[in-house]
């Protein structure tokens, strides 16, 4: 932490300033510029509160240096994060594909998509039963008996389940029912949440919001983490700009971004990241040439009668032609990503070694 | 509602866009273009699904003119709500100044801090004891012991108090102690939460989100009035954006848009808004000037030791001196409010008649 | 500006580093800390690239703690600038009130608004004859014709006169026949443009730009100060996020901010903050709370007949509406004015004795 | 054009509007619903401001439907454009390299640059001699000094060059220098550059605003369009928003929308996209797969010693390293635009016939 000083500080102010950081056992390390002087604080900062000491008199800012996040941390864990669900292996070398609905709909509707997309080779089912909607008159989900369906259908299909959790009693409700929790992006600072799902035994997928920093959504993966569940596999599915024609931009520089900062798997969201079914394919292509684990698409079989989201939802030809054009890339992305992982084998064993 | 047609759509998708709308109760007005055609949506919308039409063959766009909330528009409740908490009436002539901790620390810190907030004539006491905060390593907050403590000051002091809630059973556990439920910027569209706090018999003070839309604010809002409490206050609290200086950019301009729009009273809360001690009178007296009700500042009697929040917390003779401030400008302001009441007096009396 | 390091910095590259510095002619301040370490650099920085720096082998980041302004900066410059242009005393106790059309579109319009902006004890005429438009195919100004229109109608009334240049030559054709010359937001990084203006002997208007930071809009004064033009006044207009309810977000902070920071001059614009007419009054108002020294807005006899920006300029019912809110709160405003006039003259006196 | 009127328009204001409307020889489309009327305006719409009807009495808002530009649109000219310089054929299939330093600092430098990027199998060399640089006290390039030296590197090398234009004086001066002339972020609605360069015969490399909007981007190419030109080349390199850790964030959405809305090619800069040098390769690989035409990237041999950009430029063995990944995916690329070119190939015959 570096306490960058007021050029009129007075001499008690100056005083006093080291006295909290020693009182609070951290050391301090002076330097004085010819314009500004500095105070370094050298030790264990969990006692120092860096608000509090931008409000001491004297203080023109204060700089935090370290990262703020641990078991997030690619520097505390150098190896990848694999998690398992039934066979797959999210954050292994092959990128998952997660499709579904927006929303189960009917019994008849969640049986229909689980077979088309195990017939295209999808790995994973998703679905929503409680979904979040900016209107309270817009259909809120079918609730517990959608998260049976939804469960049904892929075991029926073999595909491993994945259903959002909105609040803490959603959590046990959903508990018997789903393979992995799913976070959404208005939820990711809903710390009680997190720490609920820290105690869960399932996978976490966390949503970035649609305004959080890099440093924010580590720091919420950091809330799981830190109640003792290990299995957290992050989402960017666009960020809130002034950009017009697409419903959210997509912020592609993240996924390398968490790739060099974490080692938890990033999946990208094409559906959300542009609210458009015609950008969904290309998209998809670029975050898996950056490195994302894998893509999640939303999929209906008539989009315009979906109870929501249908104008970002593919249809099965479209889906059909997304996995083609991946298809088509597929083998150079996995000679990128076995190189990509040789590199965090070395450092691996240089950090051990 | 209207629908941009492709250009090239084909006389069969043209059809079943009609006989979509009419199927679902709602009329159809063509209007053909030299370079678009467009069709208008006539009546009852409630069954038609934005997002659905625009994923139908021949659609380009569809165009929402209708607002999307009701009960939070000033269209269908012309006068100003005015909530009555003790003996303050917020959203009526006079602004309400709340104060207090970002954190309530101990008994003897909210007991001091109420004191100086009654005696520089403050109307509110605010204090958080559910801490929504970014790391799961920070201070989260004394809890219901914190409430006891807030509840104890507020009525040695004669302070309606306000605290945060962050789940659905912090509303149960918080209602014997506070007078206004404050929903945090992370929270706004929880709309679990939401739904809760609409069967409550208490204000809710609503913070907007960090990256919301004002549509998505009175969406919000309407989440709350649609499940029978018509007690909601609205609060700005700053947006993020790419400016740096500042911890949030403070929108000024949803103040008066919110006036024109809404029936709702609206709060500012410069602290939040700014996150610098420094700006936080011209904020609040701009926020004034503008239309706003009231106003929200976190005070402490050492920012510097505050548990969190301390670089934009005000010291006591800080907090004076904005008040002094606030007392140069208010006969104006008052003014002001006036004029702009009895236009909407005007109005109403229109309206009815 | 302080270099932190890479943990696993090799002892080569640590030297290489500081050798990097001290051939420079600045001194190196070496701090080790538990987990990072950093060097803090001493003294005469102008031939130290922060970017080149970077790049460094070994640096993780380098950190800049002082303001890259000086000329603008309050710190080499405590009192406030005060610009003279006729009678007109811009950045004294009383704000100034700038009024005109967004286009000079004939003769007669421009002498018709500027009765009518001296009439209502307007103090600046304002009027665009070179006009930035996103469509070539809009009306782009009638040039150096509108300027002599201009000009004559100022002198008619007795108001100093206002336009914007966009390129370098427009500033001699322009030279004879305004007052001020305006940089419009467009232009605020077109250094050539800047540094031109920097060699005049008129006051320059400089907007920020639409997503310019304060640094960014400091540093483009910095480069008409340092051509030994100190005539600059700065402009807020509005900068461009994500809200969609109006053109642009006013970003009220920057007003105090730049107060603080820097002793120019600093106008608010609420005809683009906000591209509403509803919208004017509220802002203006509140701008000029929080410390503004004028304001700018668009008039026209007939909005709906202007020839540019017609749902932001005022009709002159409108403009008589908002200078009676402006006298409503103006003895309010003038007494937090000198208020901090005062504390400008304090830190002054201390600063020289 | 479609007219949403206000709820409470007199009769008179309802008819001073279509009189405006068929005044100016468009047709009226009237269409009244249970909520909201609307009109629509059909025909020759070329008279109508948007902005001046908005402000007329009775008028909420006006909805454009139409694209503002003409010349940049697929749909006036459906063919992919293809620019040819020397032998290099910007916009179709084979992906170009753009690379070289920020600023061209020396003879020798650029030779030495020129050499490698040649040696490497690069396509166009890059090089600043007019530097657009945030503080007047930074290096601004060597002028046509450097010109003449990246002209002689180019010709050695056999390599196209490309340079930024800032001023009107600047297109003559490097006329013989240049085989492409930039428009810089900062002067991308520099419309009095922008006509001049479309006087020109010479390609010109539009670099988008850091926070321009889509319609932004192509109205500005439209400008150089409409003069004549029609080599214009757009170049996506970031945009600003609320994220902190990339100097700006890589709007890869466009690349896709682009390739739908316009004929023009575009190329990604993800040395500006990003800011750092580990995205550079996982960014530039994620702009081909989503389909832009090429990439431009920085390259110095020591970027610790660049006197500008160094903390974003490649090395030697970095550029070396980014055309192993891309040569990796490249035929996959390949056979992704080819069936993308058979698409338009088809849609360009149904067009014609």
């Amino acid at each position: 932490m570096i306490i960058v000083l007021n050029n009129r500080i007075a001499k008690e102010e100056y005083e006093s300033i080291k006295k909290y950081i020693t009182d609070r056992g951290a050391k301090v390390h002076e330097s004085k510029g010819t314009e500004k002087s500095i105070i370094g604080v050298i030790g264990d900062k969990r006692d120092l509160d860096q608000s509090a000491m931008e409000a001491m008199p004297g203080v023109e800012r204060v700089i935090s240096i370290l990262e703020p996040y641990k078991l997030a941390s690619r520097k505390f864990h150098p190896q990848n994060t694999i998690i398992q669900v039934g066979n797959i292996r999210i954050g292994d070398e092959e990128p998952v594909i997660m499709a579904g609905p927006c929303s189960v709909e009917s019994e008849e509707q969640i049986f229909d998509i689980a077979r088309e997309v195990s017939r295209q080779g999808g790995h994973i089912l998703r679905g929503g039963v409680f979904k979040p909607r900016t209107s309270p008159y817009s259909f809120q989900g079918f609730g517990i008996e959608g998260a049976r369906w939804l469960t049904a259908a892929g075991k029926e299909y073999d595909l491993p389940v994945i259903s959002e959790v909105m609040e803490m009693e959603d959590i046990e409700a959903l508990y018997p029912w789903v393979d992995i929790f799913q976070v959404g992006a208005r939820s990711m600072q809903n710390f009680k949440l997190l720490k609920s799902l820290g105690k869960s035994d399932k996978p976490v997928f966390l949503k970035r919001g649609l305004s959080a920093t890099l440093n924010e959504l580590l720091m919420s993966a950091e809330y799981i983490l830190s109640e003792g569940n290990d299995k957290v596999i992050l989402c960017e599915r666009g960020i809130r700009t002034f950009v017009e024609y697409t419903r959210n931009t997509f912020d592609l520089n993240i996924i390398p971004m968490i790739k060099n900062l974490s080692h938890l798997p990033i999946i990208v969201d094409p559906s959300h990241a542009t609210g458009r079914t015609d950008l969904i394919a290309p998209v998809t292509l670029a975050g898996l040439a950056a490195g994302a684990d894998g893509f999640m698409v939303e999929v209906h079989p008539r989009p315009f009668e979906a109870f929501s989201d249908g104008n970002q939802s593919l249809n099965y030809p479209q889906l059909e032609e997304l996995l083609t054009d991946w298809r088509t890339i597929r083998e150079a992305v996995l000679i990128l990503r076995q190189k990509k992982n040789k590199e965090v084998a070395r450092n691996v064993a240089e950090f051990h070694g």
